[in-house]
């Protein structure tokens, strides 16, 4: 078994606290991004599955529901795969502790790998589409989202007025490499990349890419949710969907 | 012949202070990306090129001495093709005056269709691409910038300061359509549009995406030109590179 580094989401405080997020509360259905994510989806009818950093299991459970012939959920947090498990009772669902980057799965068992806002603390993302690629059959889906890379950018991210109106302070953006916020706890370290940095690893590495979706609130969702206004002045998630195809190195 | 708008390079005072810009009078030496933008490009030997929004034909001179078979330099503006005409004694190069929405060039009949800072100015991208497929040879070549969407998002593109380090002031990123500026004349119109709203329309018109860029200066180009220091906190240009392949709307 190989090292696996300790999760943030295994720190009490943070654990705690993430706990009481919308989304970790009511699962899909308290992520936004959530329907726009979902039309990127095949049909999961009868398909393999992995989901890369699972934490609570919900997408999981959802393919599950869908049909899919078996779900494999991967997350490196010990406290996380705890709750998974228990919240957990289709005997086609496992779970295995394991970090992303390392994961090696056998080779064309999947035809789904899907991940939600995970990458972006992985520091080498094109290791992650080199093991996706090979763990998928051909013609397979790899479906992700991420923290926007305008949203990972700044040294100091929090909202300016600019002439009234709220502004992100865009900087650092073709800097690649860590951030380190306080979000939740202090010196959470996340990953930088362009979106340069997530595309051309992908297409390196015998991807194709479907669709790209830099996600923000439809004025629908602004009704129910104003807190959310400022994430149509700049998208909080960037959302991929690709399918594989010979290597072509 | 169709009604072509009239183009704001016709405007004597936005040309005069136009020609006076580096990449005006230095063609594409003058251009930083440049050399990015041509190692996206493939072989040109042979091959059938179209330039949208040539400008001053520096493209496609340069394009005529890389052994291009025939070279079309389009824009809607008369006072440039009349200075590129000047300018140019390669009997392989023509130019015709065209709105980049409106070509319609013959099917298949290039290999290589190219555009620099053009479709920004653009307003409906989707028929642009659906024209330039059309253009295009099965496994033909589609290689563009266009400054880049966190450059054009901003309703007050001014630098300003986040605890001491310069910041681009993002808003109304997702809010796509004009906006104007008051740079080298009053009321100069760009369109805005997100980067999926560049992906998305050529992958819906039958391109694959080979490779995608944000351009920001190198370590060396800043010694030479500090002054695109600014450049490194968040990228002016986007440029992407994209192949025909059967339509499979």
């Amino acid at each position: 078994m190989t090292f696996i580094a300790r999760s943030v989401y295994d720190d009490p405080a943070f654990f705690e606290r993430y706990s009481r997020f919308r989304r970790s509360r009511e699962g899909l259905a308290g992520a936004p991004e959530w329907p726009v994510l979902k039309a990127m989806l095949p049909s999961l009818s009868d398909l393999r599955v992995v989901d890369l950093g699972c934490g609570f299991g919900a997408f999981c459970r959802w393919a599950g529901e869908q049909g899919a012939a078996a779900v494999l959920g991967l997350d490196s947090s010990e406290k996380m795969l705890a709750r998974a498990r228990a919240e957990t009772g289709d005997p086609r669902i496992s779970y295995r502790r394991a970090a992303m980057e390392d994961v090696e799965f056998p080779a064309a068992s999947a035809d789904l790998v899907f991940s939600s806002l995970a990458f972006h603390y992985v520091a080498d993302f094109a290791q992650v589409c080199a093991n996706v690629h090979r763990g998928l059959r051909h013609g397979g889906h790899f479906v992700f989202s991420v923290e926007h890379p305008v949203f990972t950018a700044p040294r100091t991210p929090e909202w300016i007025a600019a002439e009234g109106r709220p502004a992100w302070p865009l900087n650092g953006y073709l800097d690649e490499g860590p951030r380190s916020t306080d979000r939740l706890t202090a010196g959470v370290l996340k990953q930088h990349r362009t979106l340069a940095g997530y595309v051309n690893p992908l297409l390196a590495h015998g991807f194709r890419l479907s669709r790209l979706e830099e996600w923000g609130p439809s004025t629908e969702q602004l009704q129910d949710r104003p807190d959310l206004a400022g994430d149509r002045e700049r998208p909080p998630f960037l959302l991929i969907s690709a399918r594989t195809e010979s290597l072509t190195l």
